[in-house]
């Protein structure tokens, strides 16, 4: 049976349960270590991330009336050195299928039929339309301002939207007043463990398609939630001996919010408190990631980097990136932004692997 | 050496031609015969339409400097006996990323730096992503009233667009014109055989993904590119013994536009000239199908059978398709309301496969 484990006080709580953090206050995380990788568990008969179900946290067969068909998305080498994936190429047209895939298949498996989500993001776009293939009623909280588009296509999968006024943190302590109050199942992309686990897919991907990892992995890191899911993968192919070299893992925040990026030049094991200006890469703008701690503790284990985009460089990068086909979303175009910024101030690399993790046409108003 | 064969006069053109069409004005098909279908020719280390490329005309390696990672999309089982393909989850977010792939990739391998395309819809988008990737000039032509949104979309990907007053097929003509005068390469997707070779993957790849094809095919017919390519992929499966039963194919045509479902109905061996009315399933709204004849020799060939798909239930099946989890086109809409209204006229029917073919923001306004 799985369990959850406090990363505040280290108690465990059965992985059935509804609450979504440890009586003490504390974040879960999984008691979960997956078995050695081995290619010949992966079962090459299912196109979805759950061909590496033998390496994910997951009871029973639930994730059959939950899946999508997200992930294998394509690993392309764009120019010689540069490999993107391709994240965008999912149901609902960002990487947050992964983890809303992993997400609901737990909730499938443990009967929750009503849930509420905040975010008016790629994330909360992705719960809306899992719940809907998994006949799970669903909420989503969005702040005030959010786009009327946004909503429809929220409002498309069945799930109620309610509109908060006031900022995107309002917003989410409504939601979580409700999870409080009512005891409704939080599917929060952020808080639930099993977000991570679908995550975890966009490393073995690579690693199946490309029979190895690049030398360099650039990784977006809001909340974290790809951040963390590939790490833990890294982890997992580096402790199965099938990669010899941990990779150098290239963290960005935006240069308008950069909590952990500041928390790591001054050696600071917390976020550091910050003034958040209004950024294009709104996908990344998060002040006070949740995670924080477990994502600079990760960073400290395997030296990893963090460079922030500037600003001033991610159109011009949204467009470069057009000229070479992928028409993506602001955000992802940071992902570029930020890995010339690493190039100038630590010297030209190569061999990299950036996501393109949301469409283009999601972040057009 | 790759030949061009007249649908016309039946005369041979090498392929490497500039010339759009025959010199008597006849269409080009292609005079090839892919070899006998076989598991073990499909590279499995390829992640994109090119892993069937055995069984594609395709000069040399350029493709591999032309892919942007299209194909291999999910097949997933949404209820029991309906098979959806998520085709939208492509580069450019939609079906036409196929063809578009095979066509670039033949214009690559010939040499061509510069060509033209008339198309405000998906194919537009498609041919000019690709052609940057494959760094060729590309210039589209798109009918007056074509969304700022779209054209900003095809301008990203370094094309220049000229908006036409007038029809689509007055923009059409100017397009055409200009082949003509200047000679400059056609990169259309009816008319250019290499599109459909890129399109034949769809069915090549359910076949792997189902290791069989179901017994309904519900394939949409504007132009019939994906039509045309799988049935072409289907002789080929049949012819090879890969499958010992050729599917029921239900082809679909707007109500408000449905030259072939008049011819056929008529037992015509050319399309009907048929009134347009406005119809929101617009992809699907082709007046005159360049390759009518084609198609209805294909429909006969196999018994087709072709429904139109009700104006009045396209808006509803897009709702209930969402509700299921994908936020799917108008025009892709037409496929379930047609699948409904085939099994009303002929009876329930099970085991089919229904194209999800672009993404629904796309036509969001
Ligand atoms: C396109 C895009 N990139 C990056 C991110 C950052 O993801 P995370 O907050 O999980 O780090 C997001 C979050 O929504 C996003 O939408
Ligand atoms: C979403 C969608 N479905 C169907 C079609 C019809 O394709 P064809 O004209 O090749 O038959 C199109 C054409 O653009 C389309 O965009
Ligand atoms: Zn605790
Ligand atoms: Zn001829």
């Amino acid at each position: 049976m799985l369990n959850y484990i406090c990363t505040c006080c280290g108690r465990k709580t059965p992985a059935t349960t509804r609450e979504p953090v440890c009586s003490c206050g504390g974040l879960f995380e999984l008691d979960y270590t997956p078995p050695k990788w081995n290619d010949e568990k992966i079962d090459r008969k299912e196109w979805s991330i759950f061909r590496y179900r033998e390496f994910m946290a997951l009871d029973g067969d639930s994730w059959r009336e939950v899946s999508l068909g997200e992930g294998l998305t394509p690993t392309v080498e764009l120019k010689p050195g540069m490999f993107v994936k391709v994240d965008y190429a999912m149901p609902t047209l960002s990487f947050k299928d992964r983890g809303a895939a992993g997400l609901v298949a737990h909730m499938k498996s443990i009967g929750v039929a009503e849930c509420v989500q905040d975010s008016s993001g790629n994330a909360g776009n992705s719960v809306a339309a899992y719940c809907a293939r998994a006949g799970i009623r669903c909420e989503i909280y969005v702040p005030e301002g959010t786009s009327p588009k946004k909503i429809a296509m929220i409002e498309s999968h069945g799930a109620k939207v309610h509109v908060i006024p006031g900022s995107r943190d309002h917003c989410a302590d409504v939601c979580r007043a409700r999870v409080k109050d009512e005891g409704v199942y939080y599917a929060n992309h952020v808080v639930n463990p099993f977000f991570y686990e679908g995550m975890k897919a966009y490393i073995y991907e690579v690693f199946e398609q490309l029979g190895r990892i690049p030398e360099h992995v650039v990784l977006p890191v809001g909340n974290g939630t790809l951040f963390i899911g590939a790490v833990k993968a890294l982890e997992h192919l580096h402790q199965s001996g099938a990669i010899r070299k941990f990779p150098k893992i290239v963290a960005l925040q935006s240069e308008y919010c950069d909590p952990l990026y500041q928390a790591r030049k001054a050696g600071k094991d917390d976020p550091v408190s910050v003034d958040v200006k209004p950024t294009i890469a709104e996908g990344i703008a998060i002040g006070k990631p949740l995670r924080g701690r477990e994502i600079l503790d990760m960073m400290k284990r395997h030296d990893i980097t963090v460079v922030t985009a500037p600003e001033d460089k991610i159109l011009a990068a949204r467009a470069a990136v057009a000229r070479e086909g992928y028409y993506i979303e602001h955000t992802t175009a940071a992902n570029f932004a930020a890995w010339d910024r690493y190039c100038e101030l630590y010297g030209p690399a190569t061999d990299v692997l950036i996501t393109l993790c949301g469409a283009g046409i999601k972040s057009d108003h």
